[in-house]
């Protein structure tokens, strides 16, 4: 059986090949429930969905804002509803480059449709160079 | 002048080539100052320092805990105090794994009297393979 391989396919190292799973939260969830659940989870960024699809993200940055500034309330009050995002097969290096040019350290994994699939951190990434 | 070389020298990247000023707080600070900071500043990570030495470390994602946990009071209440740290002259690999084996996301770089030089992300790792 004869199957079509793109040029350097094996060179290039994509998205899905370092991403994690990602735990998400609707908007209304409580500001005090997502930090539970980075806490619990051991992470520091969670993708907020509603109908199944991405509307935010809120990370721990954001908690410390919200003390900061006494705010409480739902996750939709602080959350970044602008949220930068990766693909499955998009490099590696194009993700990284993402993540340095908006200062952030995470970038979640959405389908076309933009349904969540994981999420890949700067952690995740820096491992790559871990020897 | 003849100069001692060691070999690979330049092939080596240390530390001291990606590491960004830290700003650091004492163990009586506030959380909410704390949290403050790292809002100011842009960041998730601060070391804690008593004596011009480093004494322990406060992230945005304690902070997170602090919330879950309805603790208030002085960041030594709520600081990780057995810090993983590295030097200006290790190589970045190093640093990198470190991270991975720890699951930590940043390394105050020190001197060998403990006193802080400044900070090493997995953001600022990630940089390293961003194109
Ligand atoms: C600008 S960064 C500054 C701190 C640090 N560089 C970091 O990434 O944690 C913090 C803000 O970035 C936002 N953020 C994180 N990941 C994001 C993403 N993929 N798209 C858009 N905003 C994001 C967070 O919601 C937070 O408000």
């Amino acid at each position: 059986k004869e199957v079509f391989k793109p040029m350097r396919q094996r060179e290039v190292k994509v998205v899905k090949s370092v991403m994690v799973e990602a735990y998400t939260i609707s908007p209304e969830t409580a500001i005090e429930e997502a930090a539970r659940i980075m806490m619990d989870k051991g992470i520091n960024h969670i993708p907020v969905v509603e109908e199944g699809r991405l509307v935010g993200i809120i990370t721990s940055w954001d908690i410390a804002k919200a003390v900061a500034r006494n705010r409480k309330g739902a996750v939709k009050s602080i959350m970044t509803r602008n949220v930068i995002y990766t693909h499955p097969d998009e490099p590696v290096e194009v993700a990284a480059r993402k993540m340095e040019q908006n200062n952030i350290s995470a970038l979640p994994v959405v389908d076309s449709r933009k349904r969540v699939l994981g999420i890949v951190t700067s952690e995740d990434l820096s491992k790559l160079i871990a020897r």
